[in-house]
């Protein structure tokens, strides 16, 4: 059977993440295979309807933001032991920019968690059932309730 | 950290399912882990609103198939070296009976198919998000477009 080769690890920093990158080292050895790391800061794009839909990012405010993530982004890639080039600290829509990632580094499973979502934000769609609609390959899903 | 000790694998008999039983032998291997087999053989209940709603089998139609797949599912356990007190061949709702056995023997991870739907098939929602969103453990879904 075609094994996993390539695995994509979709991070968060909440809490509950230490699971998630457990499962990440654990899978890696288990599948003797490689790693790529994706976070991505999650932007809301600012439409500005005199000019078409434009995602206005305020550079100033969002610098020291971006310096702390890329830090905390590092700190976690070193602990997994992913390679540089295979780490990717993005901006943007988290489940369309893990979609275009595993398409992109051709990857065999995305590692991701999972959160049920109630109230208001069911209404913004879950981000992991939008990427596994979307991805080509398999998709591990933890559970982080 | 709490590793993968009993795998659920909800089985169906589509072409594509292979691919579903190869991961599933692998993924046995790789954990060292205990498998159950799951397969529902998909039940519409019938509505008799004269007697309130009432799932109506037709016994005598239902007994050659119920053995045939019984034959199938029996030789797909063989396969996958299942202990027979772990083949769980039911009759229900795929996603409904799939999230109560989950529950029911305490498996640390579910592994499933999971196909995209289009058109009318969509309405009824899919089994495998369905899975997702309600048991308490991981979900490996395995894409088979």
């Amino acid at each position: 059977m075609q094994r996993y080769e390539h695995i994509l690890l979709a991070l968060d920093y909440s809490q509950e993440s230490a699971r998630l990158i457990d499962k990440a080292l654990d899978m890696v050895e288990r599948f003797q295979a490689r790693l790529s790391v994706i976070h991505v800061i999650d932007a809301i794009p600012m439409p500005d309807t005199s000019y078409g839909t434009v995602i206005d990012v305020n550079q100033e405010v969002d610098e020291p933001l971006l310096a702390a993530e890329q830090l905390k982004f590092k700190a976690l890639c070193q602990q997994l032991q992913v390679n540089p080039a295979e780490q990717w600290l993005v901006w943007g829509i988290p489940a369309t920019e893990i979609i275009n990632l595993a398409k992109h580094v051709h990857v065999d499973v995305v590692l991701i968690g999972y959160r049920h979502h109630h109230g208001l934000a069911a209404l913004f769609g879950n981000k992991t059932e939008e990427v596994m609609r979307h991805v080509q390959c398999d998709v591990w899903t933890v559970n982080l309730r």
